[in-house]
């Protein structure tokens, strides 16, 4: 069995956005017991991670330490046509996940009680942003 | 057909460990002979990698690199609660996978001869892992 | 149902390579009309990535970046066995993709209008590659 649906986000601008609710809804309508979850953005420019979700101070350190590792307006990057944060938010896409993948078991999630799923916008402007959530098993 | 099972390990604190025999094992009980196994870990703190498994020293050069890309104790992370190692245990796992996702042939594993599967402790500290193998295909 | 094949390329050493033309014609062959694809790639000194299609600058840009993080002949680095690039390739590998995963819609790769699919060799010299690209769904 194969349940696939799209979901639409706006964000507000570079930072972390738990989709966690909007991805078990998903699970939940699949009617899948057993099998895995595929979680993937359609984008270059945001990304996704499963992320710490209890302390939000967790994910301001992750965004001050991506910011020192690709650090926005960088003079060594040509590609810089949609502003300083353009080529950064691709370098950020590719260290990080376009898909993410974890295991359905008795129709949910199996998350670890720690784990949150997130959308990590990295341009600094809102964007709207097309995810699609893929849930296969029996 | 979908096969899905538990494992756990005892970790002794910040490393690497060789956990493709259990996976193996795993896809053999599954009796699926063409298909994709799927290693998810439930954890924030811990992360998985496919990575050179000849020499050892690849993996003391691994742990060295992410030691300098992400020092502990860095005065620029707000979230310590649990020690100079707590943060940079998110940040090592958010640059590396949650979930390692491979094709099953023939009722094996297909990694390449060089490509071993391990767990990376990021905590200093001894710590148990959970990890779930879901095997899917025909 | 499950498609299985491998592909593979021969590099002409450090670079990134379009396969998406190549797994497109997997997916077709497939016949399924719903479901996920895994791009698998068989080795620790290559990887996969979803990188942004339109501007070669920014290819150029992400080696550049690599280059920056993850310098050749690093003093730091033991394993050196095969040249200045051998640890620097595995680094590279395991903070980029050995899979890539996306839903299949209609039949067809569901990849956003600028998201390319690209093998990223890190040695410098040419290497043949070897990639299994698993289709399943209905």
């Amino acid at each position: 069995m194969v349940h696939q649906q799209q979901l639409r986000f706006s964000t507000s601008g570079r930072g972390t956005f738990n989709i966690g609710p909007q991805v078990d809804e998903v699970i939940s309508q699949s009617g899948i017991q057993q099998g895995m979850c595929q979680v993937f953005i359609h984008h270059t420019s945001a990304s996704l991670i499963l992320c710490e979700n209890a302390d939000p101070d967790v994910r301001t350190d992750l965004e001050t330490f991506m910011k020192r590792l690709v650090p926005d307006g960088d003079s060594m990057f040509i590609h810089q046509d949609e502003g300083p944060d353009d080529m950064p938010a691709h370098v950020r896409t590719v260290l990080t996940q376009n898909a993410l993948s974890f295991p359905i078991n008795n129709g949910r999630d199996t998350l670890g009680v720690w784990q949150g799923i997130y959308l990590w916008e990295h341009r600094t402007n809102p964007h709207k942003r097309k995810i699609t959530v893929t849930v296969m098993g029996e």
